[in-house]
């Protein structure tokens, strides 16, 4: 009996197998958080459970895969390896875009693949749209550095739809291949180049190929956003608009200022910024909802930044993350009204530094938030070598329980999540070279 | 078409399910790292990889969950609230040994319903038997610090084998239930009583009841055996000796000294805790070949210990782990020496510096162990309040590009990692409350 069991289990699943594998997945969705890891996914989350607001969704997708994401030539990955890894299924060295570790080989990408299947293809980034981690889609360039050459690139790709960040070096004249301005370049090759709001809202199907921008450079940190701001999340809903077609399509979109914000060690903008992530994904999982048989939905990192952790030597086995809702503002935007304060000292910026993080020096209220003397002279001495803003920060994401050990890339895993049809294809420890080449089996 | 495949494969699905839900697994075994979370692997595996050794097994198991922590009061747990969750299925406050938060309830754990569905039980550690992890399988105490009290409950739970470290406070006389020498109750109880190798290896099938110790509290540090020291392999190997019969049996290993390592923040003691952890869970892996669809392997950490980062300030983009090599002994071996050198100076001490870290203070020779004058300064400061040892393993450690951010645990998942029969219960986003429900299914 036992036999007759485990022989029936077996051929059943092969069968079972061999009707799934043929399989082909209409719409494909790969999220990928730049710098996002495991740590950055629980800060949120814990933070979210300790303010009584739930799960963030994308840490419980059914299929969660941790990922390794060395480069060719380093354990500690940059966003160029990693990127070109995740759009080309090959190693290379740190800042190569799209080819091999000796730049001689332009590497075929998952998007271009897509695109010559004749899906649409789609490239959303919060960033600037010819950074590292987009421009591995669709560039095949010797050094992340290359901005303008990225951005023949992007002309030259014939993807269907361009959005988020703008252009770094749109029009960089001393570039030997210089011929034009990227945007104008982009418009003659037939690109809808659309730099505001109204134009993005404008928008719609059947509008030939789009290049839309909702900031000069990257957009906005989420904490920072005044109202009315263009979000990943609409970058994502409008890509979804307009590339939706018979024959699917493929859309990459990238939290950049995860990264970004991580380099800074800057916790409570990262909080934010996993949100707006998260937010960019459920839209993509309502889509999801409406084509349940036809939507394959993929979360990646690209590597860890910042040496984050979820504990601190100062606050032992208690963790209080939530009292990073006291912080109103990015180290970024605290600096630059540090710097228009022009205080003479560090006793003038008190008021700034309360206002900020509700860090305060009021001896009456020793509470969590009390910066004790010995603290407050770090605080002064960090003024006078023009080091307060992250000192400042340093210091509150402590009292917050958290710590960071870099201001690089670390060699931590990532977790590859994914949900939808397919999406057991993600499971297991895999590499960030297998996402590509998964995904292609469904294109 | 599409719709009779994919109804065809809806129903195949169904039906082997519904095959493979009935099935039980003769040989189970759960591994448990403490203070094992990602960075703990990671660093093994990136190790391995720099010095050209392959991989770390437990990384690369077929199903992979990351698996969360928390206990009912705390982000971050302790090891007894996250070994009565692995063992019981419940959340309970952070000190609690298999009760419940209001330490009301005795919770059963999967080794007592092993043992009464007739499963041989055994519990290993490399740590004292009676300390949280593997006290939690058999205890039922408010605090872990009842261990006098844990230990009466090891004699009463009839487990057929206990091994690895000894009984903490066995003849606690301040203890309200004190009724003599916990090893004598055991002998009582019918265990054979084991304290010297040549006991050990004379143990054989059918001898009864078992409780074996290679040290009297803890086994000795991998990184300090000097030779003939019985390791968790050894241990791991017996208990499969001793508790193979027809009706299978349960196997839990803790490997305890990962967790006191990283509570030490002491990376290169670490390494050779996780090889020597790995090395049994290998020895799994070799019974489980002989008995292939019979035994599952489930390696899972119960927290992660240290806020461990594989990524350094000071080194950036590149990892130097493979310095990690050069440590001769762990923190406390070198505690130790540096105790009994009675030194009068730093000066006196940089040959033992030397000798145990190959750090070095030869201007000459500027290569990555060379100790740069302003790093001297800080040593020599630490030797002056004597806490030379513990600054020396801070500078070696972040030479090699790693970096710790508490002494206490952190709130970063772990993974969970299954081989063999029914691993593939052992996928997603999981919580540690989830895996004795899972093996109860299997059980």
């Amino acid at each position: 009996m036992r036999f007759i069991k485990r022989t029936g289990l077996v051929f059943l699943l092969a069968l079972a197998f061999a009707l799934g594998a043929a399989e082909k997945v209409k719409y494909v969705f790969l999220f990928i958080g730049d710098g996002m890891s495991m740590p950055q996914r629980m800060l949120a989350e814990d933070y979210l459970f300790k303010t009584g607001r739930g799960k963030l969704e994308i840490n419980h997708f059914p299929y969660q895969a941790p990922t390794t994401t060395r480069s060719a030539n380093s354990l500690i990955t940059d966003s160029a390896a990693s990127g070109t890894a995740i759009a080309c299924g090959e190693k290379t060295d740190n800042g190569r875009i799209g080819m091999d570790s000796g730049a001689a080989r332009k590497l075929p990408s998952i998007a271009e693949t897509a695109r010559d299947r004749g899906r649409k293809v789609g490239i959303v980034s919060s960033v600037t749209i010819n950074h590292a981690t987009p421009a591995s889609f669709y560039g095949h360039r010797p050094s992340r550095g290359n901005y303008y050459e990225i951005g023949l690139d992007l002309v030259d790709s014939g993807f269907d739809y361009f959005g988020g960040g703008g252009l770094s070096s749109p029009d960089d004249r001393k570039s030997k291949e210089y011929k034009g301005n990227v945007y104008d370049l982009a418009a003659k090759q037939g690109y809808q180049v659309v730099a505001d709001r109204a134009g993005f809202e404008a928008l719609a199907p059947g509008g030939g190929k789009v290049l839309a921008r909702g900031a000069n450079d990257a957009l906005p940190y989420a904490i920072d956003r005044t109202g009315g701001e263009l979000t990943l999340a609409d970058f994502t809903r409008k890509g979804i608009e307009l590339l939706d077609n018979p024959n699917g399509f493929f859309m990459m979109v990238e939290g950049g200022k995860i990264d970004w914000v991580c380099h800074s060690n800057d916790a409570g903008t990262v909080l934010h910024e996993m949100f707006d992530f998260n937010e960019a994904v459920k839209v993509a999982c309502d889509f999801a909802a409406k084509h349940p048989d036809e939507t394959l939905i993929v979360v990646t990192g690209d590597h860890e930044t910042g040496g984050l952790t979820l504990g601190f030597v100062g606050t032992g086995y208690v963790s209080k993350v939530d009292l990073l809702a006291n912080q109103k503002c990015s180290l970024d935007a605290f600096k630059s009204r540090v710097g228009k304060a022009k205080a003479a000292s560090f006793d003038e910026l008190k008021p700034l530094v309360t206002e900020c993080f509700a860090l305060h020096f009021d001896a009456a209220k020793k509470d969590d938030l009390y910066v004790k003397p010995e603290e407050e002279a770090v605080l002064r001495a960090a003024f006078d070598r023009k080091a307060l803003p992250m000192e400042t920060v340093r210091l509150f994401n402590n009292k917050a329980s958290i710590g960071w050990t870099s201001t690089a890339h670390t060699a931590l895993p990532v977790v590859t999540s994914a949900t939808g049809k397919k999406a057991e294809l993600f499971q297991g420890m895999i590499d960030n070279t297998d996402i590509p080449k998964k995904l292609e089996t469904v294109l």
